[in-house]
């Protein structure tokens, strides 16, 4: 097992949340996605190391970034 | 064709605007739904008059409110 965290801004609405948590559940391993909206905190467990950047694809792709 | 807007609070990106726009043109006799998310204005025109409390319930179930 392996934890990531990212933070991820623009999220401004519990939507918001579900497209960040559906995208990033969708990588292969990802076993769960916690988000916080209030901080864009993205908490991320996974049956093994992901890689940083498949991350930020997925969060692009729902329409967000990961800050930094 | 009659013409109703209202004011929408609480919306804060696109997936609001969606689910307002989907739960109000649902209501019957509907053609035309346009939210502007900067200023919460909902212009709707339909077929015939809408009951004023036929929308604010839509909105409601939108998870949104109407204003005043």
């Amino acid at each position: 097992m392996s934890t990531h965290t990212v933070t991820v801004t623009g999220m401004t609405c519990g939507h918001c949340v579900t497209s960040v948590r559906e995208e990033v559940g969708g990588l292969p391993g990802v076993r769960t996605v916690e988000v916080d909206l209030s901080t864009g905190l993205v908490t991320i467990d996974s049956d093994s190391q992901l890689d940083p950047s498949a991350i930020s694809d997925a969060v692009a792709e729902a329409g967000y970034a990961v800050a930094g």
